[in-house]
């Protein structure tokens, strides 16, 4: 829609009518308002299954690549809002795109239809693009090897919603912190916080330099280490990631690594009894199943918090919160 | 969601926040009761098309296999109670499940964004590892050579809504008895009544040993035959199903079945005048289309009956019935 | 659903319960009828975004080939009017259909679910064959190089909507005047409006004939030339359309022909200050980007009335309007 998102007022979410492309858009005065409005849609959830806030409202969800959580999260935020959703969830690449239509044209054509745009597409750059061409907001719901903000508004949400703050809290981040969207965009928010950041993660899978000095210029007390043992005592968060076997031209390294980053029950027995343990999903053996009955397993809250989230954003952008 | 179905109240539905895994759960006093239940769906249809008793509620609909019929279905029966929902219905294979998640990580993930979950699955015993996992209500939607339990009830009550009674019937099952689960399922629900039974299929499709002694140990009469013209004057319902080229090894043995399995406006001159053909669809040549126009043919108001029953299970199952 | 559209009352749109097939079962006052609802539908949308004119309706979109843009315009209309859609837009062919259901027996069994349905299929004469088996209204969205009739409502309603009137208008089609089907529909629409039209095509593209000698039938004034240039300064609208590079054997005649049927700024300098260029998208080059600053430039507005026409006639059909 426009770029001004960044000047939106600080008194407020200052959302209404802006789009979201990036986690740079937030400060925290922001994200304080966007998670007192998202606290509100749990409860209305929670007292009723939903409400008629956006009534009448059309939401286009756009993917030119499957993803069932994302597009099954923003789907029911819109359902549970009352309003209703044009889901272009596959196919796109057969129809007018195969034709060679331009991505500016397809968002200025579904536009036309719907009140607010979602848009998820392999390329980096992508939602800014589309944004660009729409006079409705629009929505990143992932842009390739760029940003996926919702994401990482929803994982900073739990860390708050679970502990009741972010300030004072010593977050770990584990597994591929080298390729890891999440990863990225959860720390960024994070610089705003007084926190304390440990990342956990093979060598070859280590956070990029650049984001490393952006915490150490934040001024961020920071730590990196090989394995979740080293610190599993002292954190309140334990945000684990994959570690895709792809990543490793030696086996042998990674049947290594895949030891130190399993959290199992007998690892929990040494984390603190009030702290969280965090996974964007799907997770294929990082967690061991035995630990989903343990109350600090909080990765499928993070899911539910992922629909109010996404009902708060919705109704923000489209003026009505 | 939970195995207590089985122990559910005999008085009223007794479905309140049950899974429907399979025909085994019902018995006689449930049966009257949901079948009571549709047709009060039924008539909300007629007088104004739906209702609002699922409002603000919301299905996921999660196919892991495409079935056009059933999932419209169900679809049509969420929405027109007031509700709405979350087609998964292609694509599962290439996100979260072809990155390597277990079946029971995605039901706990869906579940956090809907109030009740459809399954379908091409694996035996799926719904039941579904169930296990969810905290919602989970329906079988059909889980392989497993159970189709919503078909089968709607089936059932198809017969019932057509002749107004259950007890006393003779009913003819035709065609593949061997594989046919739709046959088997409504085979079941009908040894808890007062019926008399015939199986109509070449030798090679007969119905299995296990079925029919079960059949003969609920003490209901129970012949078998080759031919329809053998039964097609006394019967009270003719369940027609498909024979499948594929089933046979010898072609010559399949072109002479298929005469005995033809339903045409010919065979039905010897039928009585108060019965009804049925079919679970798609047909490929079992029932001529010159027999649609016969009030006797039910097999499109059966699919009718598929919206209707599936409305009630669903209000029964989130508890607002 | 029946054929007796053709001899609905020419007092209002006449189409309550009625299918629509093709353009020919529309005259001059039906069309006023349907424009004036769909101005309504417009006052709605800009004013609330929706009403609840369908709601507990359900409308079945069985489209048997892809279509973005026509499957989310129909969407976007029933969910404006307060409706629900059974969106079967991929998958068919997997599914019952690739069992061998027939055409009849698939509408048969979705109109069970729906009060109507839209249904695009890639063969002639299918949305014939659906609308005698249902009992529901059909819409027919595209069969084959059949009728596409509510494209061509949208352009006629496009013209009138941004010229006042039709009457009296210089119309210039051009592109691909041969083949394109919406190029057909629009100009038998045309035929019963006192206009003057100019085609502008290469040679080997020109409009078939049989049409050519409908629109001399009709006695209005038509003009046949190869280049925009020729008619640009005359023009009240330009109907442009892609000229594909599949139809020339002559690869030099492809070039050649481009650069005549290229709208750039520099060519709409000679157009009036009052005209539109429409263009029933996606392009691919037919149209600078440049243009759509335009305010001439009526082609996503174009899109907008899609969604807006659709709205007029699923309420027509279904007995609202």
């Amino acid at each position: 829609m426009t770029h001004s998102a960044d000047r939106a007022s600080a008194a407020g979410h200052g959302l209404a009518h802006q789009d979201i492309l990036s986690v740079n858009q937030f400060n925290t005065d922001m994200l304080g308002a966007i998670f007192a409005l998202t606290d509100e849609m749990r409860s209305t959830v929670r007292a009723s299954g939903g409400c008629d806030l956006l009534r009448h409202h059309v939401l286009t969800c756009l993917f030119y690549e499957p993803s069932t959580r994302t597009s099954a999260s923003f789907i029911a935020a819109m359902e549970r809002l009352g309003g209703s959703v044009i889901p272009i969830t596959q196919g796109v690449q057969y129809s007018s795109v195969a034709k060679g239509e331009s991505l500016p044209d397809t968002i200025r054509t579904v536009e036309q239809y719907s009140d607010a745009i979602v848009l998820r597409h392999p390329e980096v750059g992508s939602a800014r693009v589309a944004a660009e061409a729409a006079s409705k907001p629009v929505i990143n719901a992932g842009d390739g090897a760029g940003e996926h903000p919702t994401q990482a508004l929803l994982d900073l949400y739990t860390i708050h919603n679970e502990l009741g703050t972010l300030d004072g809290l010593h977050i770990a981040m584990v597994g591929d912190l080298r390729f890891g969207r999440t990863v990225h965009s959860l720390t960024r928010l994070l610089l705003q916080y007084d926190v304390k950041l440990t990342f956990v993660s093979p060598e070859i899978l280590r956070l990029p330099l650049d984001l490393m000095n952006a915490v150490r210029d934040a001024g961020l007390p920071v730590r990196e280490t090989y394995s979740v043992a080293d610190v599993i005592g002292d954190v309140d968060v334990l945000y684990v990631t994959r570690v895709q076997k792809e990543r490793f031209t030696d086996l042998a390294q990674y049947d290594e690594a895949k030891g130190f980053y399993n959290i199992t029950p007998d690892l929990m027995r040494d984390a603190k009894s009030r702290m969280v343990v965090m996974h964007p999903l799907p997770r294929v053996g990082e967690i061991s199943d035995a630990v989903d009955t343990d109350p600090r397993a909080a990765y499928f809250r993070q899911m539910e918090n992922g629909m109010f989230i996404r009902m708060a954003l919705l109704a923000a952008v489209l003026g009505k919160a």
